[in-house]
């Protein structure tokens, strides 16, 4: 049974909670926030507190705050010599202070208050200065899902950069395709099919094989006539952009 | 009972030709192909033909072929007055040749030789020059689809620019990341549980209210340590142009 505590209220936090509440073989002792109330039903009052001197003895601090935020969190704690981890995936691992022992848990997710996730299903990326403090984060990890890695600094700032093409560019793709049916009087609802389908097919194809679309073809007329649909300025910049990627891509 | 003919053999035409083979309510009496052989195994050898002067009698006739190759197979059809459409989303119903009745059955979805598709959620949109050819489309599309709407030419344009969007640009972003893996020795598939909450995101939030990541954080730090981080002269680019394009949009 590993004791837990977490250190923050955000999303992550909040997500990260919930699941190691509701695995048998992890006992949350505590949450640590500033603001109390971001956790309210998320755990029991008497769990919650936002005294960093009533922090309770465990085997491993999850400090789950934003980045910049991480430093002085872990520098402010009233304890030296146990496992802090923070579950950032652009901070290194040195970002923590070192007058406790250092590690690396990063859920590859994007988490949103208002929807639930299956943690079972969610990489989580480990690092650790040493090999029995990465065995407790192991077991803390398949505790809670089915997917664990171990990841080096490098490696996850790898991640990091590939997850904001995949998710936050993806969804910034999703939003212009909202637009132009907005401006259409189109309903959104009728590009989820493709959205889904889309997602669904890089999970058997490699993407560079799913690619379709007129870039792929050098479909010059269709790009042309596209491109005098667009009005929007960065629309157009976008889809010029990522023509032209596709096509060169193509060439490697 | 709805008599069709498919003419093409390409990707769409072959899942097209599955989906109406397999409807109770539609007779497919023939495809038309110039090369049958690539439609060895989706439908028996006496229902195909290359020959133009073989084409059977039918309710509707589906060109489903290259967009540059619409006006050409249309005008070569060797009848006149019956109803003819094609399946493309980017193309005039105009292309199609006067002599027939004219429409447009278009599947907004991404297709796939290896990769078999629900037809069912496959949303139809339909056009056509008059009323009752419209009711043909719509009983046909029904018998196939739950998801059938009617959507002009404008429209129709407006989506082929938001399907590019949503569906070629967001998998060039999944391309991005698999690059970004590949070069630092991480598997693909750990993203795999990113870009599909990604996409089940937006099946409940508007994205703009799903955008997550650095950039509408306004994280500007681990903006420029991306940055810093990215050799790659297009995904440098991307990522310059694509941050700014989500911060703007944020102050609209």
């Amino acid at each position: 049974m590993i004791k837990a505590v977490v250190i923050g209220s955000g999303n992550v936090a909040a997500h990260l909670i919930k699941a190691l509440g509701s695995s048998p073989q992890v006992q949350l002792v505590q949450a640590v926030a500033r603001r109390p109330e971001q956790l309210e039903g998320v755990l029991p009052p008497e769990k919650i507190t936002h005294n960093f001197n009533e922090i309770t003895e465990a085997d491993v601090y999850l400090i789950s705050v934003t980045d910049g935020a991480i430093a002085q969190v872990s520098a402010q704690l009233p304890f030296t010599g146990r496992l802090v981890v923070h579950t950032s995936g652009s901070t290194d691992m040195e970002a923590l202070d070192a007058k406790n022992r250092r590690g690396v848990f990063y859920p590859l997710q994007t988490f949103s208050k208002a929807k639930d996730v299956d943690f079972k299903a969610i990489p989580l990326c480990l690092e650790a200065e040493n090999e029995a403090d990465f065995d407790t984060l192991r077991t803390l990890a398949e505790a809670l899902s089915n997917s664990v890695y171990s990841i080096s600094q490098a490696q996850r700032q790898a991640l990091h950069v590939a997850a904001v093409f995949v998710s936050n560019f993806a969804n910034h793709m999703y939003a212009q395709g909202a637009k132009v049916c907005e401006e259409h009087g189109i309903p959104f609802a009728i590009l989820q099919p493709l959205i889904q389908e889309t997602a669904a097919k890089v999970a058997t194809l490699h993407p560079l094989q799913a690619q379709t679309g007129p870039a792929i073809r050098h479909d010059e007329k269709t790009i042309q006539r596209h491109l005098d649909f667009i009005i929007n300025k960065h629309q157009k910049a976008i889809y010029t952009l990522l023509t032209q990627s596709i096509q060169d891509e193509q060439k490697l």
